[in-house]
């Protein structure tokens, strides 16, 4: 018993050393693998941050292409028939409002509207028979885009009170 | 010196066993913490991925606005001059490759030099006397951009060998 008592604890607790030393090493290796995951995602992130930035501007200035294309066209064309261009200046027009449009940016139509200052810049206030105080008359420079993604506030002219 | 080799070691290993717990503790602490900053970066990369690419959307049509502006103004003038609308919109064109080089994409002038399939696209061959095979003799549909970042290639008619 007295063996026992002297050698057991002693068998035991480096038992429990070779355990507590084994968990240790596997700590070590998961915490460095860690960390290793940790800065390979940094680094890939400021390399995809550019290459997703530049791709986005690649994708949208293709979509203007075509208007620029047009534009083109319509000038060859002036040379040979000078009362044709303006045809085909409306229709450049009507498909680059089509180009903001598919971009998350419709133009606005705002007159006889209510004046918000989140999405109109009030460039004159006129005095207008019959009209609410607020409401928009006269877009001098079309906005574009939404409340929640608006690429420009529309300049417009808003009707004083009575 | 019996009861020293029996008492001694269980002693020291009891405190090695301290120590290792600690250590093991400490580990698992910055095991846990690498994981929660791993997934925290993975979370904040998702978020601002999209932001990012919302951002360089609208700044890229923010930058063609001016063009749809002034194609308008050309417009309106004209219903009151109708030649004066030639010389609007050549400016308007002007202002649309401005954007486009702005953007990385300059309008590519290629006559004169060898085809390149990674820059050109030959839409036709034909014989020119006095003309190196493969010359681009003629544009027809402009190219944008260079070797690097070329948003589309070139459109060309090459001469074939006299």
């Amino acid at each position: 018993m007295t063996d026992e008592q002297a050698t057991g604890p002693p068998a035991e607790e480096s038992a429990e050393i070779g355990e507590l030393q084994a968990r240790v090493a596997e700590l070590e290796d998961q915490w460095r693998r860690a960390l290793a995951d940790f800065d390979n995602l940094r680094k890939r992130v400021a390399r995809e941050s550019a290459t997703q930035r530049d791709a986005e501007r690649a994708r949208v200035a293709g979509l203007w292409l075509p208007v620029v294309d047009n534009l083109d066209l319509a000038l060859e064309h002036a040379a040979d028939d000078p009362s044709a261009i303006v045809e085909g200046v409306r229709a450049v027009r009507k498909q680059a409002l089509d180009v903001l449009a598919k971009l998350g940016f419709p133009q606005r139509s705002d007159v006889g509207e209510p004046f918000d200052p989140t999405l109109h810049e009030a460039v004159a206030v006129v005095s207008v028979p019959d009209t609410a105080a607020g409401t928009i008359v006269q877009v001098v420079r079309p906005g574009y885009g939404d409340g929640e993604h608006l690429l420009r506030p529309t300049a417009v002219v808003v009707a004083k009170g009575d």
